[in-house]
């Protein structure tokens, strides 16, 4: 059946210093505010926070497991960081169908990722390819 | 030094199966389009590309290892992915200031990511808040 606008679908993770440790190392991103208690301290989060893109990839894994599904292809993403994630904070990330085009297999959706109470962290729109 | 205009940094990465798969089962995306060979042949790429969020955060990396550097934050990243980056590709991630506010200590830098050929992968722009 094909997607209908107002579809939605939901991720949750909790990032774990494990996650933050395994994301730096695979990307080369050992930005102190994400692994040094010190630094993070003195900055305006007070304590350290996770890397941005580690929840933003959470979007990515919704759109290829669940919606639009398997086969998905990105075409483009937008990420507006609202607030940060620390360790241990459990992130949702929910996307949603807002225009499904008629003549090619390209879908819009609105992006969002909340933490466990509720707070908006990242919002933005994907647009893919679907298979 | 106050960051200037036209300022410009890059950071290279050979994307291996190893990372593909660091990356799926860190943040759950286990897209056959980067994972299952046959899957991928009956695609329009033919075989296994890596995840985009994956050359992404190479972006997210160098923003914090150099250009603005340690302490940087996120606001905000725009990306459109323009070719994909397939298992032994080599990307490079590049930055350019592109506008430096005066009023608060917000940067904004125009991102792009290229292969070993120099094709474009993905381009986009990074707004971030300077430490």
């Amino acid at each position: 059946m094909a997607l209908q606008v107002g579809e939605t679908a939901a991720l949750s993770k909790t990032i774990t210093d494990d996650d933050i440790h395994t994301f730096a190392d695979l990307v080369g991103d050992h930005n102190p505010v994400h692994l040094d208690d010190e630094f993070a301290r003195t900055t305006r989060f007070g304590r350290r926070i996770a890397h941005g893109m580690l929840s933003a990839s959470l979007i990515s894994a919704l759109l290829a497991n669940e919606l639009p599904g398997q086969g998905t292809v990105y075409l483009s993403q937008s990420l507006r960081f609202v607030a940060p994630v620390f360790p241990g904070d459990t992130v949702t990330a929910r996307v949603t169908v807002t225009k499904v085009r008629e003549d090619k297999p390209i879908v819009t959706l609105e992006t969002v990722c909340t933490n466990q109470r509720d707070e908006t962290l990242i919002k933005g729109e994907a647009v893919v390819l679907i298979a």
